[in-house]
């Protein structure tokens, strides 16, 4: 049997999902009983030339010709953003079609009123590559990991970011050159800010922690800080100290108190997530039962992003071959509070230039004593002129001291700038 | 409403099985509207002590007190090996009830008997538990991949070999006295052949790449060698060449045609994998939509194989809750041919033992001319008397040409053994 099927979008990964369905048609049909036909590709451009080859008449600018065709069981979503993307879905939703998509601004934003949507219409939502691109995420925590409490979530999960930190580590380049490589080759945009201050990993995360920590996350409720302050000095002291520097995405759940980060910190290279380079993305994941599980594979690109949404459709076949569409269960355990204070005690490493003269050091010193935070290693170098670079790695210190260590420093008349704070992430043992 | 759960064995995986449906009936209830009580376990000694409480009258040695109970809907089998729990299995499917395993072994070997009675009776058999340990491998392969076809399996997935060439890598001990640690430890059994010959890594295997290539494989379908003749010879030149030695269990698809290994290799610390440590298992997928994909975590251990085996019962329960047991489809697409000769040209690295004296090495070169082999790098340490310990790594090859070259050098007088022969994995691109 034939199950009509509609695509909005065919840029990147609308293109992926055209070239992918062909592939499988044969075998989605052979596991499921159904086999899926794209009936109508909703574009923009009717006549602008696409990397799939596509039967005449299959493309239109009328949205109307997927989203109220009655034989279109199935809407695939690959436009991105928030409009017109929500409003289509809404109203596919609201006509019984089922909805699989890859839109991570829209689920991180307005995910609840999606799913609440679905319910109520007795279709289902599903959303794999919003997260991850070709990584299996949701639906291991939304199934086979049920039987543990989460209690940390730390994860690579923007490639842009990954990339120019990789290069920037294997070619002692500083920040706007590795930036200005990885727009010339395409893996970064013209304006770079949604991936390189950290707001793209901040949405991811706050689609995975609502998942994994049963809570509704929105993007207001994670801190971010980007990857615009870290320079070529910061890799190399990371190296010096065994580690890499990394954008993470963290999310921990305390007894129901969740604190949400999207900044830069140094790695272990003992870390598995120390070997995540270039364009792949990572999650680690840490259960009450099953301890720590990493999940590890390409974050973007055409084909796996398409490997994730075509997943998902085989899914909404399989749902409607059992007859039980509309009945996958959702579940939000609701009272979780969001707590940014929250966090658990951790080493940090501080990098700072100060005077390059006698006595400055203790200066510096006493306010980490006067604060109770203790020092593990410090590393004094490349002094210009009259001034040093210090990096200073803590003791695990909580927050709270750490932010008046940074205060008092930055109010020392011999300390001329403190430049990056970064946790450090040792190996899981 | 309650569902009654028999427990066949309460050993190191079965304990944290009670502890964990302890710990989680609350949520599971939440999550399925189904509350999972354990009615009865089987044990052979009633009155021995066990990591865990239990309520007085949980216990028998009665296996009809389980299997032929009909108020038990579910049972989770434990024991291990191949009989009484073949038998065990085969009744309490018979009976209607659902079947939840770790058991590898069986698995295996009677995989598809099992799976064929379960279909033949309407209830379902999960068995996530039996690979990997707490790693969710058995349903993304079957069910989030699914819009892929996966051309090869990369995976450490023997955690009492990997610990032991951990230990021989980090502390340059040999086989023997790493081996004799890790039992002290209680990492590896007594009688450690099912781990270090690399059975236990072949039996996980031909699940693995039964799901993932949809072929009917069997234990006797993989080729298999062991870790025995690693010496620390052969980790201290593979640290020279930028790797480390692991057992990798590996499985191709080329156009239907299968090949499956299980052998120690050399793995560039480029690469994930030479990253996972000590106890931690991981899996590398290739799918032609996705590529490369991770999998990463415990392996083994009381909670972590639960957190899997009660992520397996929560899927029971909602496939119960959904009224669809039995028909969770299971797909095999029959004649894939299984070739062990069949094997992508790979470097490879070969040490041998030579005398020490001038010509030996052209007569060595000589060899892997004639058979056109090419080398790349060629290391010569350690002489010891007059002899010298000799390390090639071959450029790209092919296996035919490859034992060729072996069979030339062993016949060679001036040889004196050729002590191992291990693929070198690169990084993923």
């Amino acid at each position: 049997m034939i199950v009509e099927v509609g695509l909005l979008g065919c840029g990147t990964v609308g293109s992926g999902v055209v070239e992918l369905m062909n592939r499988r048609q044969g075998k989605i049909a052979d596991m499921t009983g159904l086999r899926p036909a794209i009936k109508k590709i909703l574009v923009r451009q009717v006549d602008k030339p696409r990397p799939v080859e596509l039967a005449p008449g299959l493309v239109t600018n009328q949205p109307a010709e997927v989203l109220e065709d009655p034989s279109i069981r199935i809407v695939i979503e690959t436009i991105g953003g928030i409009e017109p993307a929500r409003t289509y879905i809404l109203q596919a939703i609201a006509s019984g079609k089922h909805v699989v998509t890859a839109n991570k601004d829209l689920i991180a934003v307005h995910g609840a009123e999606i799913l609440d949507a679905a319910e109520r219409h007795g279709v289902d939502v599903f959303y794999e590559a919003a997260v991850g691109g070709a990584i299996p995420l949701i639906r291991p925590l939304t199934e086979q990991m049920t039987a543990n409490e989460i209690s940390d979530l730390l994860g690579i999960i923007n490639g842009t970011t990954n990339y120019i930190l990789t290069q920037m580590t294997e070619t002692g380049a500083d920040f706007a050159d590795a930036l200005a490589e990885a727009q010339r080759l395409g893996y970064a945009e013209a304006d770079p800010s949604s991936d390189v201050d950290g707001l793209d990993a901040a949405r991811k995360l706050a689609i995975l922690a609502s998942i994994a920590f049963h809570a509704r996350v929105t993007l207001d409720d994670v801190q971010v800080a980007g990857i615009r302050s870290i320079s070529a000095q910061d890799v190399r002291f990371a190296e010096e100290l065994g580690c890499v520097v990394k954008l993470l995405a963290t999310g921990s759940d305390r007894a129901g108190v969740l604190s949400l980060h999207v900044r830069p910190a140094l790695v272990s290279k003992q870390h598995p997530l120390a070997h995540v380079s270039g364009p792949f993305n990572a999650l680690f994941v840490r259960g009450d039962a099953a301890g720590d599980l990493m999940f590890f594979g390409r974050g973007a690109g055409s084909l796996p992003t398409a490997s994730s949404v075509v997943g998902d459709v085989i899914e909404v076949l399989r749902v409607i071959r059992l007859g039980v569409s509309g009945r996958v269960s959702r579940m939000y355990l609701p009272g979780k509070r969001v707590s940014p204070l929250h966090a658990a005690p951790a080493r940090h490493y501080l990098r700072l230039t100060a005077a390059d003269k006698p006595g400055v050091f203790a200066a510096i010193a006493s306010i980490f004593g006067v604060h109770n935070v203790s020092m593990e290693t410090v590393l004094q170098k490349r002094a210009k002129g009259n001034t040093a670079d210090i990096v200073i790695v803590t003791h695990a210190t909580e927050p709270g001291p750490l932010a008046n260590v940074v205060e008092g420093l930055r109010a020392l008349p011999q300390v001329e700038a403190v430049h990056n704070v970064m946790p450090v992430v040792e190996a899981p043992e």
